[in-house]
């Protein structure tokens, strides 16, 4: 039999997952305060308008961080088979509120797909927004074995790598890879607010990449942070904590004689490479030592794909890639990284077609 | 007449250098402390192991960022015709040691190319290192228009942009925009130490942006830090304040009644949203608002490549590539930033194809 999913909230993310599941054969039906976002939604491919009478399998609570307790309570309330789920991004002050609601909370399992685009709202959805994404699935105590295992299947069903841990220990993790990371971004690219031109204009790469994630919408961070407020802080203590000894031993070389304060930067410097070696790389597999590659790309159509055919041609399998542009000038270097056995081949092969190539 | 430039210390810049300028007809001379390094910088292409007797007309000191002060002073003692310039990345400490070592100064010009790589040492030397990058030069009040002039082209020479400013607002700029952010991933990345397991398995792309440069040399990035002592101590001042408030913000969130705690968190977003947009796209140019189109990208040799021929022939010239991995799936995301007027021709030309685009 076909299962019934319910959306209540036809954003990104609810949307989105509805085109996912009625690509993949589920039935979707959508509700949403907004009569305009809700019929966007349906015309978008993710799936019929709610109908009263017709009670859902399993309800996906899509609304925004600051109303979606209330939403799951109600939603538990309203269909006493279903199993219901949500999307934010925080689950312990959610599911505090859900359990001190007096409901029947064993059918409720949180979930938060690692999901998302710098743009928001039901006309940026696409279909495959959770194609090879982590999707933590968040079962307490009391939850069924069943209410886990279908939100499992939803989450399998969108192309999703399902994770499960508790709530705490999702906001303790979240807190620590996206949200204190997200804060620090914005921190250092507030920074630049009254640089002088000259100045901004020497920013490169490695700025750019530290503030990237600083672009994104203040409103919705805002709920997000508010809502993990107590994890985040133990975190972020911690780096104000080094900062605060970065700056100490920054005085030390301005007005005293700096004793330990070059100890004090090189251990915090030696500390980001052993936290640094920790980040899984592509497909969430262990860090690989992959090599670099570089080469002298000339700024015109085609000139990339042109290098990519060759690197393809060559049979090797590029791990992952970055565009670095130079300042003035008509030139990139495309860093392409591979495993280490391939350097070699691949240098020989591109020189071999003209390239400039470093590694 | 042939320029004779004499490049003292033979590590990656030097070396680099002495490369790029002997390809571009300049007469490069060699010396370093280490007879081994030297060596393997002449057999590299770098120029001719240097002889008594020869006068240059330009030294370059590459030496490490502690003693390029004693080497400039002697370089100015030793060669009283000479213009000595450095390439270290900080300016100020070191134009105020050799002003006050008692010799002609007016011959000394600073200068700072932006440029160099997570690897060090002669070996990991190449000869388009400068291609397209900024390169700072960095005159004082003495200087002579002659030094500027000389330092200038040696920089052009090689490919840079020369970007013009005195030694306090050169600290002050690469303080914001390369010394602090560097502290600051390192010490996002040292919070990863302890995590879980399960914990670091979700980091996404925005953590490996955060903490891409925390994996850069300690050695180095002490004595660059330790040099700058005073302008990183005032951005990381500023930066430690806003830690310090969104702490605040947080604890009144956890403890309290959390009044005004929103507003601190939108703002501190808020300003991080307008710093990031102050930041130069491309080539030093203005940063433009361009568009990304998403592409998904099956991960098999060649797949990218024909994705970016298909861009190419479709005339489209690409602003920026960045390739996105999914969490325990063989797709990645390629997002193809264009400009705005550039979105629609791409999407219909790549769907066309039988590509799965998304804007």
């Amino acid at each position: 039999m076909t299962t019934h999913v319910r959306i209540l909230g036809t954003g990104l993310i609810g949307t989105s997952l509805g085109i996912a599941l009625s690509d993949t054969g589920f039935h979707v039906s959508l509700d949403d305060p907004s009569p305009t976002a809700v019929r966007l939604a349906r015309d978008l491919g993710a799936g019929e308008l709610a109908a009263a009478g017709a009670a859902p399998d399993v309800v996906v609570v899509a609304a925004p961080p600051d109303v979606v307790s209330g939403v799951i309570v109600e939603a538990l309330r309203a269909w006493p088979r279903a199993v219901v789920t949500d999307v934010a991004s925080v689950k312990e002050s959610i599911l505090r509120e859900v359990l001190s609601a007096g409901v029947d909370a064993s059918r409720y399992v949180g979930s938060h797909p690692m999901a998302g685009r710098e743009r928001s709202g039901t006309a940026a959805a696409r279909g495959d927004l959770f194609d090879g994404r982590a999707w933590v699935v968040v079962p307490h105590p009391a939850s069924t074995a069943e209410a886990t295992d279908r939100v499992s299947r939803l989450a399998i069903a969108v192309g999703s790598a399902v994770r499960v841990m508790p709530a705490h220990e999702h906001d303790e993790a979240v807190a620590a890879v996206s949200h204190v990371p997200q804060l620090v971004a914005s921190i250092i690219a507030a920074t630049l607010r009254e640089l002088p031109e000259s100045a901004v204009g020497l920013a490169g790469q490695g700025l750019r990449d530290v503030t990237r994630i600083a672009a994104s919408d203040p409103r919705l961070w805002t709920q997000i942070l508010a809502g993990n407020a107590t994890a985040v802080r133990d975190v972020l203590r911690e780096v104000l904590d080094q900062v605060g000894s970065v700056v100490d031993a920054l005085d030390g070389l301005v007005d005293a004689g700096g004793e330990g304060s070059l100890g004090t930067l090189s251990r915090v410097l030696e500390a980001g490479n052993l936290g640094h070696a920790r980040i899984p790389g592509k497909h969430g597999a262990p860090p690989a030592a992959y090599d670099v590659v570089s080469v002298v790309v000339p700024d015109e159509p085609g000139a990339l794909a042109r290098l990519l055919t060759d690197v393809g041609e060559a049979g090797i399998n590029l791990e992952d890639l970055h565009l670095e542009h130079g300042l003035g000038q008509a030139v990139g270097i495309a860093e392409i990284a591979v495993v280490p056995a391939s350097v070699e081949p691949l240098r020989d092969a591109l020189e071999l077609l003209g390239w400039r190539v470093h590694d």
